[in-house]
């Protein structure tokens, strides 16, 4: 297989990189079996499991000693200073040079920023009425890269669907110059949120005049969601927002009983010329590898322009942060540099990312060791998802069993291992996410709950001693995490 | 005790109004003892005992039979086309004629509405912002009864405090000029709705311009809450309204880290002349006692103007009402007439109870038997919530125990049974309300989350049936409840 290949010739390289080798280099039986059991030589087993002195360490010093409730209170400095932090505000540059200050304060090296063009989208105002057959309030939020309505709004009949399916049986003459309502089921994030990212270019298909789609969340309290939207190239480009589930409902079971409804919907919503943003990067520099095979752990630092991005993705991008303020106070430095990456442009996109992949792909396979993301909740950590090849899924599993005292020590194997750092575990980099105890992460994403009101100190804490914890181990063991990247 | 002299005076009375009396006489052993348990005459526990049969079909008929999930469907059409209800507005009295004309319908009898006087307040374009240090929209609804801001608004810095203890400690000449924000810890709703209450009082008396409140929930998704406040006599009118949880905890952290903050308040809410609303009325009529010895149920059919009402307490007129339909429709008619009462202006203080309450005075106490009232939720029902003399409290422990078939024999005896029937039981008439799994109440109450989506039809069927089954018990017993009904 082209992984064991690969495989063997990284283990090569580094073999002659690092005097701390591996006692028994029995690289041919080494790693995932055919049968999928591991296989790993006994003395890098046991070289993973010596770690389980520092992981106590790292985890008690930040969970009970004196770090315990700083990640929460950094978190909330952060966001109550600048509030939310969409991409092209200034909130956003103004967070990241605090983050470049705040950085240099406590300690971090090679603290530095990395420019990345982002798209720039400002909400103005918004206003959804229902104004037949009588008056109420929608609470709505415009999706990003919406058109706004002419001045003073427009007002149309409405229309209103469950599906995409039930929409494709309508006749385009039915919807031409209607509001269409998107009243879909929800089944899963990845499932649902197809009809916020298309319901205007469908809806535009037939000749609608706009389209509002039920918030992409399993449960609500009358909140609004927002999120990105897309517009395909061939269609014209109408409004588009998100309405809450209660209202989508309703107007669904409206339409059904047949009654004739209209909606006054005004958004001065405006897309704007894309801006230069800036990815945020701080180091712990390593002992014996100061610039190849780095150990990334990173999160989003942009936010949407609603809420405060607490949540999505303040938790996640501050204890990649403080998972290297904790280390070097602690006087903890690995073999390998841990380089926090706090993105920017994630909600768009992923541009940030996508920037940090193009200038730094010349040297990417001897840059990059291993990429961490945590994008999908900082609640009570449970484990880690990871993503690689067998031969790495092996040794990690073997890291993830270290994670005991944080009770945290699932191992998951999903398709990908967060989205900005997609760029580089699509191609074969190794990489892992959080596994957190996230089953309400939906319920405040992209809307005005997404706070500090989500977020737990005492988990907040256990998540940054996971994610040092780990990040500490992979960048110090005697080998790199093995990798099949393609060219 | 006098409540034995009034219970044996009641039950003497009654023995001489129903031919169906109770074979064992024994009324000196009869109901609660002094160690707190009771002591019903035999033939009582049996006679109750009996109605198993018919409660059993009653559950069976309205959850598994052809009146399933119609309660749900009739809140539904019923919130649907009118949307919210509140006090002085036209949809609320559109709702009420849509109801007289439904009861009549469903073959209700007796079908009439009631005036009461009640408040008219009308809210108006609301704003909220912090436009210091950043901007940051902030979401409120104006608290009923508010007085609005000028035109254009007010900006004033902002003063922060947890508690009126902690503002208690203030001097005046640090509040004069700004906006007071309360940000309670949430208790319960008893102990914390007092900030909603009196913020604007206790801020004004120190010179506030304005005041913003905690949103009343322990639990919130961005959306604020609504409710009633009250302005003591002796202070200026001063602009009150909620903001969500996580702007007041937001703000109060902001506050105590010294930050200088200002908000932009624009409220055009105003306080209008009471209107005439009314009552609404429909019967099942006893077949033995016409016009006295009443069971009422009850909800109120007014709502807030935010949401749709459909949890507060559309479900509770629902069930009252459906309750009578179901019965009829089954050709279950008891002794007793059971009426149904959908109160109006209960949001405001009690205003439709109050109102029947004085019209009613002259001759309650033949009037009335037992009042139920169903105004904390119709999720999975519990039991019930018992208010009443000990004798009352011993016969109505036996007839909750029927209620087996829908796993709802829990039996509680709190201070009072509701909140419009209070009128009548805090005076010694005996009641009950509908005790259910409502833990989720609050994160929906007087918001926009309070919609259809919060009823589940099958918890509306079973609440539907507890309250046909339990009133139509009460109704046909062969001897009235007691009462110590003082004068």
């Amino acid at each position: 297989m082209a992984s064991v290949i690969l495989f063997l010739t990284v283990v090569g390289a580094i073999f002659e990189l690092t005097s701390a080798g591996v006692a028994d280099n029995r690289v041919d039986t080494f790693g995932k079996q055919q049968n999928g059991s591991c296989d790993l030589p006994e003395a890098l087993v046991k070289e993973i499991r010596g770690y389980q002195p520092i992981v106590n360490k790292i985890v008690d010093e930040i969970v009970n000693g004196e770090y315990a409730g700083r990640t929460w209170d950094s978190l909330a400095e952060l966001v109550d200073t600048f509030g939310a932090r969409v991409a092209g505000s200034e909130q956003l540059e103004k967070a990241i040079d605090y983050v470049v200050d705040k950085m240099q304060t406590d300690g971090l090296e090679n603290v530095h920023t990395e420019s990345a063009t982002v798209p720039h989208w400002v909400r103005g105002y918004e206003s959804a009425e229902l104004v037949k057959p009588f008056r109420k309030n929608l609470p709505l939020l415009g999706l990003g890269s919406s058109v706004g309505t002419p001045r003073g709004g427009i007002i149309a009949e409405v229309l209103a669907v469950e599906s995409f399916k039930e929409f494709e049986t309508i006749p385009a003459e039915q919807v031409r110059g209607k509001i269409v309502v998107f009243s879909p089921v929800w089944e899963s994030y990845g499932r649902t949120v197809v009809y916020r990212s298309q319901a205007a270019s469908v809806a535009s298909r037939k000749g609608a005049v706009a389209a509002l789609v039920r918030s992409i969340t399993p449960f609500s309290i009358g909140s609004p969601h927002t999120g990105q939207q897309h517009y395909q190239d061939d269609v014209k480009k109408i409004p588009v927002a998100c309405i809450t589930v209660e209202d989508a409902q309703m107007l669904l079971r409206k339409y059904r009983r047949g009654e004739q409804m209209e909606i006054h919907l005004e958004m001065a919503d405006r897309p704007m010329d894309p801006v230069v943003s800036r990815n945020t990067i701080g180091e712990l520099i390593g002992t014996t590898y100061t610039d190849t095979s780095v150990v990334v752990v990173s999160g989003h630092l942009d936010s949407w322009d609603v809420g405060v991005g607490a949540m999505d993705d303040g938790g996640g991008a501050m204890i990649s942060w403080k998972a290297l303020t904790y280390l070097k106070a602690m006087g903890l430095r690995p073999r390998r540099t841990i380089r926090a990456i706090l993105w920017t442009g994630e909600e768009e996109g992923l541009y940030g990312g996508a920037a940090y992949k193009e200038a730094h792909k010349p040297q990417e396979q001897k840059e990059f060791n291993f990429f961490f993301e945590s994008d999908i909740g900082t609640f009570e950590p449970r484990g880690l998802d990871f993503v690689g090849n067998a031969d790495a899924e092996c040794i990690f599993r073997e890291i993830v069993k270290l994670m005991g005292p944080l009770n945290a020590t699932e191992f998951e194997t999903p398709t990908d291992g967060g989205p900005d750092i997609s760029h580089w575990t699509t191609r074969g980099f190794p990489g892992a996410s959080l596994l957190n105890k996230n089953e309400k992460y939906f319920w405040f994403h992209h809307s005005a709950g997404d706070t500090m009101a989500v977020e737990d100190p005492k988990n907040l804490d256990k998540c940054a001693a996971l994610w040092a914890a780990a990040a500490y181990v992979v960048a110090d063991l005697s080998i790199s995490m093995p990798k099949d990247v393609q060219p």
